[in-house]
């Protein structure tokens, strides 16, 4: 799994918030020594998915529809935490926005996220006769 | 570093133009047996970076602003390619835009991508007396 | 209605193609004397709104869910364009992307959008029993 | 002026915060009877370009970079309002983030905006020798 290769972790996940957390390593790195933005996205699109799985209805799958990243600060080392909160719950989408910080507080991106909240759907092909697909 | 860690990887490079690919094994999926959008940013942020710095002036470190991806399909297996194209290019900002497709050449997702292209930064700590740094 | 309002208009409309135009007077200017983000942002929505239109199914209405701008040049004067293109087309969402161009033909603005395809939902309160609206 | 044309308005300003005002009307309205998104963008990168202006040393000029909004429930009617919040304050880049709430209270859109906080620039051409453009 992708959050476990790189080290992302789950801390804390309540009603409409999650939080988690990634060591600054060599392995999210890249080359020029600052934390890879790809890593960074990796720990806040998990913390925003798990906070919606857990604020969704049961039976749904969640995906991300849209996924906007500013970044503040680049990060050279220690451990970046990532704040999720849910902005709006609907029937069909759902809006989280994360936080990243660094280990002294520094924001260091700011992240929207727009998530589908879909029954069924699974990646070895199952789901509803008609489909409900991303994409149709 | 970041982009081997998940098997990302450059396959072409030209003068606004790079492109990249990613196989979608379990090392990049999420639980739900799909593509981690992290992964598929990791393989955008790369191409696009690798093509601005390409394309800026020498000695010049490329960090990304701002990033948006709008995913289109969840993705299952195969391998995944960036198409990385340079929409501006400006003194200190510039301009990507990223396709994403499967193995079938459907869009999986596409980018926009804001590129700062900074003088003398690097992740150990040089930069010239006044500072250049993303935050001030 | 707002495009009329500030002078936007189509010029064409195609299969997954729509352009339209905006004059930049002082009726779209911001203090500082440069179009205002808000205008651009009015036309290219309008454009990809109307585009995608075009493209869905009959009696689906479209709502932009997500949209973001990357602003590469601020316009003092002339005629800008918005071309719209379809990148996507799913059965519930679509993803447009729109280039803004000044009247020399440079780069402005270049903008992400995607866009749900509704049935039923009206502003005077319509639709189907049980509600489709965007927000449940 | 783009504010005024659609009756946009400046409520309240403080260190890092900006609040603004838009009424619901026909001026402002798309065909289908919502309010359209670029007028709330318009109101969104106003109250947010305000703020950042009030927080900028003296002599910038503020000029939007990036400017993501996520829709969250369409408007029919009523006073929308946007508060503005710094949330990252640098040498050259700003980031601010808007929510937009209908008159009820009800979240109606997220913004995350980066802004370029930049010397000298004016419309009508003055500046610093060797230009400080956006665009190089």
């Amino acid at each position: 799994m992708m959050a476990e290769r790189i080290g992302a972790r789950m801390v804390a996940l309540g009603d409409g918030f999650a939080r988690g957390e990634l060591d600054v390593t060599d392995d999210v790195r890249q080359p020029a020594g600052f934390l890879h933005g790809g890593a960074l996205v990796t720990l806040a699109d998990t913390v925003a998915t798990i906070g919606a799985i857990g604020a969704a209805p049961p039976g749904r799958t969640v995906l991300t529809v849209n996924l906007t990243v500013a970044f503040t600060r680049p990060v050279r080392g220690g451990t970046i935490a990532a704040e999720a909160r849910e902005l709006h719950r609907g029937h069909e989408l759902a809006v989280w926005d994360v936080t990243v910080r660094d280990g002294e507080g520094r924001l260091v991106a700011a992240v929207l996220a727009t998530l589908s909240l879909r029954p069924w759907l699974t990646a070895t092909g199952g789901g509803a006769p008609g489909g409900l697909s991303l994409t149709g």
